[in-house]
């Protein structure tokens, strides 16, 4: 089955809610920037490139619905604006917004019913662009991976984390393209259970098996030498090669170094920001409370407890024993490895 | 608030339903050793000390219960088998079914009602018991800790897991007791929630301040040193220092290591077993996968993926910074210093 994450109908972007799967599949309609940027914001998509490609889209979408005011260009820097405060540690967001508006630059003496042609067509190039990306890194990412491999995975790095396809689940359907055998192993990633219902889902799709376990589960895999390797995905890598992804991240980091597993991440291009030195300056995102009290409408926390809610945390790049990039694999990812990928 | 997980009234034991808090508090009436043991499958009760004294409980009702019988010794001999294959992991049943069985043969010569009566007493003795030894725990406890700590705990070990007080809790109300600050961090637990649901209520019960994170957040809090010790209580401890706990206490026990957090157990001499020489030999229970496609009428899980549900893990006494026993503090735990606590 092809998951389409997003799509471009009617001039209209649609978008999975993924806040209602696996019980209920729908798409949700968009038609502005602020209306993706609460997209965004309350979880409807999810995953570092398909936030930036929702993103674009959100730029695009602005500019059809402001070419016909005199004020197009307060719209449009309005529009970015609220795409920008949408969540904080996904850099894709970012560099998508600013592909954008230097697309935008490039044309800004043109009428705007040409401006708004002109950044929908880049918007559908970033959309086409991350799935050719996202097959790339697979490839690259499957010759890493023995036949039989049993794959810890955590939160969803899939086809709805991205245009389709996905990182670390991307790599994970090139093994199986590739005519080798995986089974994956998905931390059920609390508190928005995103690899319950995500990761499971996804790969109960492809028919690829999977094994559910709660978050607290994975040591003790390990330790019963049930995990031969771990691949997730990252909202965002610094020009030292920390890597910053969903809260459990670190924890599944430090076991896999105890246990000698392979740590690999399946990161993009457009997820290296080589303006973070470290990982100390990624802004971690600290979501509602109610996220943690229980979900949806089960809630099981006693009333009167405090609650802390970060929604990523930081794997330092010591413990990563391979960047997939659309580029190729870093190895021990460094400083100067990863300024060589920019060169 | 005194919570009194286990009540004798009436000829009957009465048990908090578990299940059910903190939404719901409820009493539960158990007459024989067939429904306690179905109350600790089902867990109504759970934690190790308090199974324990449920057991012994269950053999009491069940002698009060066969008294008039012709088949009394049958009869007694089905209620031990019934309750030690109630739950596998806990040594404490096992520790407390030999103590009544030592109790009935020592009074097997006289009459039903007489034997009865003598092992309800044991049965009380043992609650009364598990009481006073939590609080000498706690004292002990209660030093390695300094004021203001900022603890991290993990499942609920507290008084709902014994005869009130509780271990890894009990240390903290001693703490409390002691006129020292304390706030308490408190995994989730998933699947059956006790962090979020028991540990938490009992902390609010007692204005101790108590956060509530998701079970893979703790690395990020010790990553940004948010906490300074971590108290967990335990199933079984081998004669080694191996410790098993609740799943999930392991991955606390390694990231503790990795940021020199101390790692501390609270373990009456009842919860180490002489008898196994290290965590190899303990019996792992795996429990329904019902558990983790979500919480009670709550479920989420992708249909058609496989589960995995065990209940315990076993963090090896490498990790072990100390153990909190009612006999003192047993730092580095080895098998000289545990033999020498039994010497």
């Amino acid at each position: 089955m092809k998951i389409e994450t997003l799509r471009w109908t009617n001039n209209k972007l649609e978008m999975i809610d993924q806040r209602i799967l696996p019980a209920s599949f729908k798409y949700l309609s968009y038609d502005s920037a602020a209306s993706i940027a609460e997209g965004i914001r309350s979880m409807v998509v999810r995953g570092a490139p398909a936030i930036g490609v929702a993103a674009a889209y959100g730029v695009a979408l602005e500019a059809l619905r402001q070419q016909a005011s005199a004020e197009f260009n307060a719209g449009m820097e309005a529009g970015f604006k609220v795409l920008a405060t949408s969540r904080p540690t996904a850099v894709n967001l970012f560099w998508a917004l600013q592909r954008m508006r230097e697309v935008w630059q490039g044309v800004a003496t043109q009428a705007p019913q040409q401006v708004a042609q002109r950044l929908l067509a880049e918007a559908q190039e970033i959309h086409a662009e991350d799935i050719r990306i996202n097959k790339a890194m697979g490839a690259f990412g499957a010759e890493l991976l023995p036949d039989g491999a049993r794959v810890l995975t955590h939160c969803n790095a899939g086809a709805l984390a991205t245009a389709g396809w996905g990182t670390a689940l991307g790599v994970f359907r090139s093994v199986v393209e590739a005519g080798k055998k995986i089974s994956v192993i998905a931390d059920e990633t609390r508190p928005f259970l995103q690899g319950a219902r995500l990761t499971a889902w996804e790969m109960v799709q492809e028919n690829i098996p999977v094994t559910l376990i709660t978050d607290n589960m994975a040591g003790h895999l390990m330790a019963h030498d049930e995990i031969d390797a771990v691949v997730v995905g990252t909202d965002r890598v610094a020009a030292n090669g920390d890597v910053a992804n969903k809260i459990g991240t670190y924890m599944v980091a430090v076991l896999a170094q105890r246990h000698h597993i392979p740590f690999y991440v399946a990161c993009p291009l457009s997820t290296i920001d080589m303006n973070i030195a470290s990982s100390a300056d990624i802004p971690i995102e600290e979501r509602s409370p109610d996220e943690v009290k229980g979900f949806r409408d089960c809630h099981w926390a006693a009333e009167g407890v405090q609650i802390r809610n970060p929604a990523f945390d930081v794997t330092p790049a010591e413990l990563v024993s391979a960047l997939i990039t659309e580029k190729g694999v870093i190895h021990r990812p460094d400083r100067d490895k990863l300024r060589a990928l920019f060169g």
